[in-house]
């Protein structure tokens, strides 16, 4: 579940653009005077936000697949655990005068059609759908952490904290495959396809909102570079090919 | 949402219960020596937990009938905080070594049917649904707690301290009968439906569980008696009527 943790090329440019722009080590107060890093981070937060109120409903809706009332209960935690990052992502909007539904709104559609598009169709799919959207997550706050400044960042590392609640769901999944490793090969498709519905969304969302994509590539003052969103992309990428390779679940 | 103050023949009935068990000035060690006692208790704490996780999962549901995303919101809030009680209750059970799914297997199918039997059809009968239940467990829990030790209480009185979120609900289901008061005798219908449901359910159960339906009235010591546990019935029938009338829903 962890990134990689030797310094690639793409790291050491990523270190480059952090001195440039500096955000990191700036407040809100400071970094929000500009008015591109404001608008950035309202719909980084309106993002996150709506994608955890989506994943809420989603294991919601899930937990009704559980075969047991143990496992109905874990997703159920996991589901109210996304409930609480809500809570505190558009608490944050408040505090800064922003109106958490119209932050979220830009991203509803691309985050209903996501999960439109991959609604499980039995428990395990469910199981490894929470799972990945969990470490999915927790990559993206954990590279998005960097280019913000220091109340947004600590924010955002404290929901990424309390995520990993999916890691049940690794357990029961290597249990069904050893059980019928057939049940493999669908996953790992079912898991392909995750990974592309999501980029595919998130690739709608980079190509509308120039203010969150410029920032998330290095902060406003580099401009927008599509190629570093596309190795950001790759990043979150390989480290999902190779927590599902841990979990039985090679491409 | 308060149930009447004045002392009625009933609370002085229930007065008396109350000296002649002393359950009530007891702890849990103690009180739970009479097995009779414990599992009165193990089958209250399940029925509440499987009630928790049921309303949870109905709420959650709803929130998808939302027309706007801070109502979404406020549905999910109130999803998650059922989700909480679940786990305090849950909690509680494994302290005392029981095991949560056993304990709460028994009212899986009474509590699934009524859901089942009331599934809202649009957003007002969510909201309508959402607060009557709030507002029946609430005078459940106040009913039960004296009947119980002080430890059982004391959990119980906790999780129903953290009830109400449902408020919200008498705003916007006002506000949708002043705007159409056609509604109003639609929600006053479905409002009844709900609470003859929930009866009929909780009849069912006093049938079956023994234990804890002379807990209900008054202790082990005095036996089952099927009068008093229709006086509560009535009691918080006779309350839900008020606050229906209080809504603009009088039957």
């Amino acid at each position: 579940m962890e990134t990689p943790k030797t310094p690639s090329p793409d790291a050491a440019a990523e270190e480059r653009s952090r001195e440039v722009t500096g955000v990191a080590a700036a407040d809100w107060a400071e970094s929000s005077a500009d008015p591109r890093y404001r608008a950035a981070v309202v719909d980084l937060l309106g993002a996150l936000a709506y994608g955890e109120l989506a994943a809420f409903e989603r294991l919601a809706d899930d937990a009704k697949l559980a075969p047991a009332l143990a496992d109905k209960a874990a997703l159920a935690r996991m589901a109210a655990a996304e409930f609480q990052h809500f809570e505190r992502l558009t608490g944050r909007l408040r505090e800064i005068d922003e109106d958490p539904a119209a932050a979220m709104e830009p991203f509803a559609s691309a985050l209903e059609e996501f999960h439109r598009l991959t609604a499980p169709s039995d428990w395990l799919e469910g199981l490894v759908k929470a799972y990945v959207g969990d470490a999915i997550a927790a990559d993206f706050y954990r590279e998005v952490a960097v280019r913000l400044d220091s109340d947004t960042r600590a924010l955002v590392l404290a929901v990424l904290d309390d995520t990993g609640h999916a890691s049940f769901a690794v357990e029961k999944v290597r249990a069904a495959i050893e059980a019928d490793p057939r049940v493999g090969g669908r996953l790992a498709l079912w898991a392909r396809r995750l990974m592309g519905e999501a980029l595919s969304q998130a690739q709608r969302v980079v190509a509308d909102r120039d203010a969150l994509s410029t920032m998330l590539v290095g902060g406003v003052a580099d401009g927008f570079d599509l190629a570093e969103i596309g190795r950001m992309f790759s990043r979150i990428t390989e480290a999902h090919t190779k927590r599902m390779a841990a979990l039985g679940l090679s491409a």
